[in-house]
């Protein structure tokens, strides 16, 4: 996949699936609303200590333990010429004081939700710095 | 969201994210087609060793190094009240030498490009026996 369309298709994709790993190296799995700006990932955490079921927390304690991640964007579709999929490795860092105002502009222009309300202004955020990208499937 | 909603939406979903780790616990994830039989989930691997990428084969080496993974079924919607997703994790196996002609039937019924020639028959399977199914989201 030509360098460009790995950009685009990185910046426009509207969901992602975050792999993590814990300390024993099971992994878990699960769709992550994210940008991707300046070759950097943004995922915003609403962490709300009440309602929080334990697995909201597992990619958090996960990246934590071990700060590996992988990263899938993808589209499917039941005409296999058009798949595709992008994955991105990397390393994971929970910025819990974070003052990263631009990402949140950037979340809120994305995702309508988050500019109505849901974004948590000082909720930890997730970085994650691709060290590899790999692109498979036609164009 | 109640089991056979579970149930129905791990049957009928047509496509799982897969991840994996290897041995130092580094997260591996991709998408995958499936099928769901009697609590278990078969995704058929399709080998060709001159066209395969290496990535191609992370999935097969990770889960031979370690077999826990993590599958999750979800769709994305704009609309958030909508979201919802199904973590599976558990344990996989490869199957190498399979005599699983009830699942090929199975994943050609499902995916009509296998039934056109694209599943090989003899080409390893992963079978993955899940530990703990977790639900999220509103129905």
């Amino acid at each position: 996949m030509p360098k460009d369309l790995v950009e685009t298709r990185l910046k426009q994709a509207r969901v992602a699936r975050l792999a993590t790993a814990d300390a024993e190296g099971r992994p878990h799995v699960v769709p992550v609303c994210f940008v991707y700006e300046r070759g950097t990932f943004y995922i915003a955490l609403d962490l709300k200590p009440k309602n929080t079921a334990p697995e909201g927390l597992a990619r958090v304690c996960n990246i934590r333990a071990n700060p590996q991640v992988a990263l899938v964007i993808d589209e499917y579709s039941d005409d296999w010429e058009k798949l595709w999929y992008i994955l991105v490795r990397g390393r994971a860092e929970i910025l819990a004081d974070r003052r990263e105002d631009e990402v949140c502009g950037l979340l809120k222009e994305k995702y309508p939700p988050y500019a109505n309300g849901l974004l948590l202004e000082d909720a930890p955020l997730i970085r994650i710095r691709p060290s590899r990208i790999i692109s498979w499937g036609r164009l």
